[in-house]
């Protein structure tokens, strides 16, 4: 209790906690009340994941570099995936697709480009470890193609057997998650002395948990976020017509930011302290995480806890966004070097997305 | 006018200002023969499209870099704003779309292809500054996203609301216009020491004009190019009739051809004298400004001077060329040599694109 | 014929000529058994296209450079060519252009991963000369806009006039041909320094035939391999059915595979031995020979021996499919660098493909 204290101080985000207990009164009180009930849940999620990724790490950091590294890879987007399990288990499969890809792009230009970007405000130019990013870069690109290939191939025939996307769903997914596993084995087994500087600044970054205090931690903290994260999905659609926003765009835009808010404080911070490496790695890594992991999870998942089997076929509007982003991540991380211009153009890119997204009619999802 | 002797026999091309009373004697005389009028009307543009161009130059030498650059950058290609504002007014929006299509194909491909070919030619290999090229072919990228995107989404969605694409392509015209603003401010102010090279080898070309003798040429020749861009505008659909080209062909091509004519001879100059900085700036600093700079400023302006506003949507064939022309541009420039094998290489692209245009039937477009 | 007996003894591979007189009994006596003929055809035509690849090379030793260099550029995908003329002759377009794509997208994806892949088990890291690769990847992305763009157009356009796409298409075949006939031009006369090593290397692999031997071989097995590719052709589509396996992955996986083994066998080798150079060579070489060669070629016969007119247009999965193994190709081999997780990432991109054509039903073709 005294940690936890000492980590609300040293992190003002966690006052936010307070909006945990509000949210499952005011669900109790007002379930109607759709656009409260996602604003307390937003705000009650964005310390939860803060606390979430501070006790991945620390336990990360108590069980040595090869555990640590696999914890951090299989439970870094552990908020993403508790609220794709939310939707998923409530058959809202258009909402976990929307909120996939758009963590996907909400990392690959958002975090990469306000990275850059101030960054380059508070340092002229910068460089940074270009190993990394190219490995993350190379899975994105693989997992982009699979997302490509079942749109393309079901918009060359117009109709496909649904048995056929089911099938070839369900291989692809297999072969996402090998291809994760095989990069993992690749930077943390056969080949980490290319990627050392970047795992090593990650560490010092907060000072970690006991080990005991970090696993409560994620365990109770990953239930509060599962709870929250049900009101979260109930109330999202009906906010989303209060506020005159389009369900495209909260899915792939308001979804996407509040479950990457935690790491796009560590990434922010990195860029301001001139550690690009940093960044980077953690947004690229987050991007290439959810798409050659969390997505197939929950497509494999949705044959146990979903209502029907989920496909990995993408409205080809999310898939062509996908594509641009991963192009875009490629051509910027090519050089090795950025400057604040860099990040103005990728975070360019996603306005466009965004903007489009906000001005989509509502049957155009 | 001793001034403008001396302009004519330094420079041939200004023998064809004699085309440009015949433009208006025909017009009036036989308003009925398209074909004439089209060959006279090009024949007319391209002395004043060099006398402009060199007018905007002189301009700039005199008012200094930042200044000087400004100007460059928002009237260099004043031909071409001057030739679509013409059947902007006349409501010819495809013929708009197309003209703006080709002249960023045209720089992009034929532009940098030939001046590769003609430098390799004499030249074993080249070398150019890539940064400069780089923030271009980032600018374009940009540019063909937002013109990606409204296609995209109104294949995927078969009949979007029209309010959608028009509020779509006013969104994305002021970005467009942001994100160009922000690359002059970039190159001319925050960063400009990484372009210095590229900048300098324009002054030392041709001796500018007293300021006075350069303002007046511009006011003058911006009169004269609007005047024959509007016979221009009003003869090629009948011209292209006659001569048995498409329609697409003519936009595409032949008015992009004539429009940039000016700068691909300054572009091949710099090419033969090894000089590929300069050339590679001209042409993808062209494509750019008439991506983000022109065809935004036009979407705009169709709603104070045109019978209807023009959305940012685009054929999509169109912008499946862009999209190929600033991948082939990224390509190619990405290694900051060349030889004659590359110009080829890129000339093969727009041959491609030509063929295709010419044997396109009519209706295609 | 003590020559064969040593080549023989040499090259295990070479028992399979066993099969070549089975093929040609069995398909006297049991017209019928197509998947039998499948299998023995297929045994049959791989140990005769090592000898053709063995012949080819060992007139290009021969010969000289120059004559040589043209000679492997031309006979080096002779088998493709011939199992391509059997199925043109026969009228099956469909097989055709399947097994032209098949074989630029396998030779692309899986003879360079499998390389890549190969390579780098037994060696930490491996370096190649980039300029070579870069020129084939450069030829490679033109053949790919020459596809693209039919099948853009058409789609675009829902029913182009065949008469167009007929023009286009030879108009678009002889183009490729120039292509390929500058870049023989460029790397084996104006610049052959940049890709001296590539070259050399392909010479003390394997001891030359004398003269005479090697273009009696040519001949008689280029008849064989035509004899063996019309059982082929024939009994393709039926042991398709009987082995459940969907047209389209016959056509683009098995053929390849089959047409391309004796240069696999080459390159695989070449990567063994840490000559990277000679694997990234023979890859995208034949990648881009069937592209800009084998495939107009095909096109222009089909005018003289088909019994109607072949397109360019290409089925829309397979052109991406294209396009993506040419985007792979060119970012894996832009750093001269590679290790065995490069080669796992490219081989699982040729899975997802194979995957998707294996499940795909039948009419998607």
């Amino acid at each position: 209790m005294n940690l936890l204290i000492k980590e609300v101080r040293h992190n003002p985000l966690l006052w936010l906690l307070v909006f945990v207990p509000i949210v499952f009164v005011a669900h109790k009180l007002k379930p109607e009340a759709h656009t409260l009930l996602f604003a307390f849940s937003v705000l009650g999620i964005v310390p939860l994941a803060t606390l979430l990724s501070h006790a991945t790490e620390s336990v990360a950091a108590k069980t040595g570099d090869t555990v640590g590294g696999l914890l951090n890879a299989t439970l870094g987007n552990l908020t993403e995936l508790v609220i794709a399990l939310a939707a998923l288990r409530a058959g809202q499969y258009t909402l976990v697709k929307a909120s996939i890809a758009g963590a996907i792009v909400t990392n690959t230009l958002f975090m990469l480009g306000a990275s850059f970007l101030l960054g380059g405000l508070k340092h002229h130019t910068q460089e940074f470890n270009r190993v990394s990013a190219r490995l993350q870069a190379g899975l994105l690109f693989l997992a982009t193609v699979a997302l490509l290939i079942p749109s393309a191939i079901s918009q060359a025939d117009p109709s496909p057997a649904p048995v056929f996307l089911q099938q070839l769903s369900v291989g692809l997914s297999a072969l996402l998650i090998a291809a994760y596993c095989l990069g993992l084995f690749f930077s943390l087994k056969t080949h980490r002395e290319l990627f050392a500087s970047a795992e090593h600044g990650h560490d010092d970054e907060e000072e970690p948990w006991p080990l005991a205090v970090a696993l409560a931690t994620l365990a109770g903290v990953t239930v509060l976020v599962a709870l929250v994260s049900e009101v979260f999905v109930e109330s999202v659609q009906g906010a989303a017509m209060d506020l005159g926003m389009t369900p495209a765009f909260v899915g792939f835009i308001v979804v996407a930011l509040v479950g990457g808010a935690a790491e796009m404080a560590s990434a922010f911070s990195g860029a301001r302290k001139n550690r690009l490496d940093l960044s980077v790695g953690i947004a690229l890594g987050s991007a290439a995480q959810i798409a050659l992991f969390v997505a197939p999870v929950l497509v494999l998942l949705s044959y146990v806890i979903g209502p029907a089997p989920m496909s990995l076929q993408f409205w080809p509007g999310a898939v062509i966004m996908i594509f641009i982003a991963t192009m875009t991540a490629s051509m910027v991380t090519n050089t090795g070097r950025s400057s604040w211009f860099v990040g103005a153009l990728v975070l360019m890119v996603y306005l466009i997305f965004a903007m489009t997204l906000y001005l989509l009619p509502p049957r155009g999802q």
